[in-house]
C-alpha cells in the first residue's frame, strides 16, 4: 500500500500535524490522483473536532480537492493519465438505489461514503484531501475544465455544488428573486450562482462589511440584519432564500421574506434545532427545506456551468503549515471567500 | 337592515346563545343566501373564545355555509335565484393583487375578509353562518352540484377544501404514497381526497380506534403512533405527509416517515412553534410546508370533483340549541366527522 504525505488530526482535540497515511493499491475502476489543492471548509473543523460524532484518528480531512490523474485502473473509462480532476464530499455510493440511479447519489438510501472520516467498503476509514495522492473510484472524479483556475476549482466541489444544486432545484432564473443569507465559503458562491442563472439577487448578511465584495460578484441589493428596517423593506419580496449560516437564526423573520409559495432552503446545518411558528407557514404556503451537496452528473454540469460563465471561487491560498492558523480565521469569519491548500508545500 | 336570527357567542368566555344579527342590503354584486346547513369547525371555536387573538361580540361563527339563493343584485352573473349555493372561509379580498389574480384569493396580498370576525369593506364585523341568512358577494358564492346532499356538503367548504389544495399543489396521484397524520373533520378529507386521487393512502393516528372507519373512506394501511413500531416500519415511506393535527407533535419523528424530496404539509395550526432539527432536512432534500384553504376556482373544481367521484363528508346533523355540547364533544374528538347544524332548526 503507497504510503503518502498528508497533513492530520491526531486527536480531536489536537492541532493538524504532518504525518503519513496508505492509500489502497488501484483496484480496476479506481483513479490516482496526485493533488494539487484542497479547500478548507467549515465542516473539516467540525468534522476532526468531533463536533458531529466521534471518529477515528489520525484524521486527514478535505473533501474539495484538485489534481491530476497519474495512473488509473484497467476498467477505467470516464478518465486519463494527465486529466485535470476534482473529488468532492462523495467517494462511493451503492449505485442501484433509486436514488443513486436517478443521478442522487447524495441521497443514496444505504448512505453514501464521505470523502474522509468515513467507513468505506473495504471497512478501512476514508482519508481526506489534506494529502499529495488520492485513490477514488472513477465514477466519484469529475472533469475540471481548462477554463476554471485549479486553486479556485477546488472549493467548487463542495462550496459549488451545494449552493448550485438547491438553485436548480427550485429553479432559481430570470424573473425570480433570490436572497442569500450569508456571505461565507457557500454564500458567495449562492451569490454568483443565482447571478449567472438570471435571478435578481439580494444578500442579507450581518453587517455591510462585505457590501462592496457582494455587489461584485453580482448581487443586485445588499441589506444588513443589524439594521431593523430590512426585514421590513424586504417583506413578501423573495422565491428562494438560500440560507448558508450555520449559527441559529430567527426562521419566522427570515420566512416573512418571502412571496407566496416561497421556499427557505438550509444548506448550513445549525446543531441546534430550528424553532418555527406553524400559522404564518399556512399563510404564505411557505416551505422550508434543506439540500445536501449535489449528485455526481450535476456536480459535473456545474462545473461546466462554471467555465462557461467565467466562475469559480474566490480563495486564499496558503501553505500547508498554515492549516491550523487558516482554521481559526474560518472560525472568525476572517476569509475571503475559502482557504485553499497548495499542496505542494507539503512534498 | 335585515335582521336576521343567529346563534352568536356574546363574549369569549360564554356559550352561544340565539340572538339576532344585522345583514347588509343587497348590493349590486351580492348574492342573499337562505342558509340550509353550517358546518362546526375547530377553528370556530377557537376564534369565538378569543384564542387567536380578540374579537368583537356577539359573534356569530360558521364558515362551512349551504342554502339556496333567494335573491341576487342587478350585477350578479355566476348565480340566479334558486341556485344550490355554499360559501366558504372567504367573503372577499382585493381581486387586483398578483394572487387574487393567480385564484389565490387565498393569499391575497392585501388579505381577504374571513367570513365571520373580520372587518369587511363597510367597516362592519362580519358574521357567520350559524344564521337564516346571509349577503355575500357573488364571486365568494360556489355551485353546489345537486350531486352532493346539502348537509354533507357543508363542511367541504372548509374541511375540504383545506385538504384538497395540498393534495393537488403537491401532486398526489398515482404512484404517489400519502399518508395522513390524524382521522378528524381534515383527515376524513385528506383520506377521500387522496384515494379518489389514485394515490396510495396511509393513515397515521394515534390509535386503532378509528381503523375500520379509516379504510372504508379510501386508505390503504393504517397505523396507530402508540405503537412504538410504526415509525420503523414507515420510515422513509411517503411523497406527502398531510398532518392535519393541531396539537403539537414531534415533527423530527414524522420527517423520518418521507422519502428524499418529500413534503410535509401542515394544514392544522398548533398554536406552539415546531421544533425541528435541520440536518436530517438537508439528508432528505426534505420541505415542511404549510398550506391554507384553497382558492375559489379551486374550491369550485374540488365541488365539482367530489360530485364525480361521490365524495361528501360524513357528518352528524344537529339542532342549534345542541351547539354548545356539539364544540365539547368537538374539542374532545368525539365527532365523526364533523357536525353540522340544521338551521331549520334557527327559525
Amino acid at each position: 500500500m503507497p504510503t503518502v504525505t498528508a497533513w492530520a488530526a491526531p486527536s480531536a482535540t489536537e492541532p493538524l500535524v504532518k504525518t503519513t497515511i496508505e492509500r489502497r493499491e488501484l483496484g480496476p475502476h479506481d483513479v490516482l490522483i496526485e493533488i494539487k489543492y484542497a479547500g478548507v471548509c467549515h465542516s473539516d473543523i467540525h468534522t476532526v473536532r468531533g463536533d458531529w460524532g466521534p471518529k477515528q484518528y489520525p484524521l486527514a480531512p478535505g473533501h474539495e480537492i484538485v489534481g491530476f490523474v497519474t495512473e488509473v485502473g484497467a476498467e477505467v473509462v470516464k478518465h486519463a493519465v494527465g486529466d485535470r480532476v476534482g473529488v468532492g464530499c462523495m467517494v462511493r455510493s451503492c449505485r442501484e438505489c433509486e436514488q443513486c440511479l436517478k443521478g442522487n447519489e447524495q441521497y443514496c438510501l444505504k448512505g453514501f461514503v464521505d470523502t474522509y472520516g468515513s467507513v468505506d467498503a473495504d471497512g478501512t476509514i476514508t482519508q481526506g484531501g489534506y494529502t499529495t495522492h488520492i485513490v477514488v473510484d472513477d465514477h466519484f472524479v469529475l472533469r475540471i475544465p481548462e477554463a476554471i483556475p485549479f486553486e479556485a476549482a477546488a472549493p467548487l466541489l463542495c462550496a459549488g455544488i451545494t449552493t448550485y444544486s438547491p438553485l436548480r432545484h427550485w429553479n432559481a432564473g430570470p424573473g425570480k428573486k433570490v436572497a442569500v443569507i450569508g456571505m461565507g465559503g457557500l454564500g458567495h458562491m449562492a451569490v454568483k450562482f443565482a447571478h449567472a442563472l438570471g435571478a435578481e439577487v439580494t444578500v442579507v448578511s450581518q453587517s455591510l462589511k462585505k457590501q462592496e465584495d457582494g455587489l461584485r460578484l453580482g448581487a443586485d441589493h445588499y441589506y444588513a440584519t443589524s439594521d431593523p428596517a430590512t426585514f421590513e423593506t424586504l417583506s413578501g419580496t423573495f422565491d428562494l432564500i438560500i440560507h448558508t449560516v450555520s449559527a441559529r437564526v430567527d426562521f419566522d423573520a427570515y420566512l416573512q421574506l418571502l412571496k407566496v409559495d416561497g421556499a427557505l432552503v438550509n444548506v448550513g446545518a445549525p446543531a441546534e434545532p430550528l424553532s418555527v411558528a406553524v400559522f404564518p407557514l399556512l399563510l404564505g404556503r411557505f416551505s422550508i427545506a434543506g439540500s445536501a451537496i449535489g449528485g455526481i452528473a450535476e456536480t459535473q454540469e456545474m462545473l461546466d456551468f462554471c467555465a462557461e460563465h467565467g466562475i469559480a471561487s474566490d480563495v486564499e491560498v496558503i501553505a500547508a503549515d498554515q492549516i491550523n492558523e487558516a482554521y481559526e480565521r474560518v472560525l472568525a469569519s476572517d476569509v475571503r471567500y475559502r482557504f485553499v491548500i497548495d499542496t505542494d508545500t507539503m512534498r
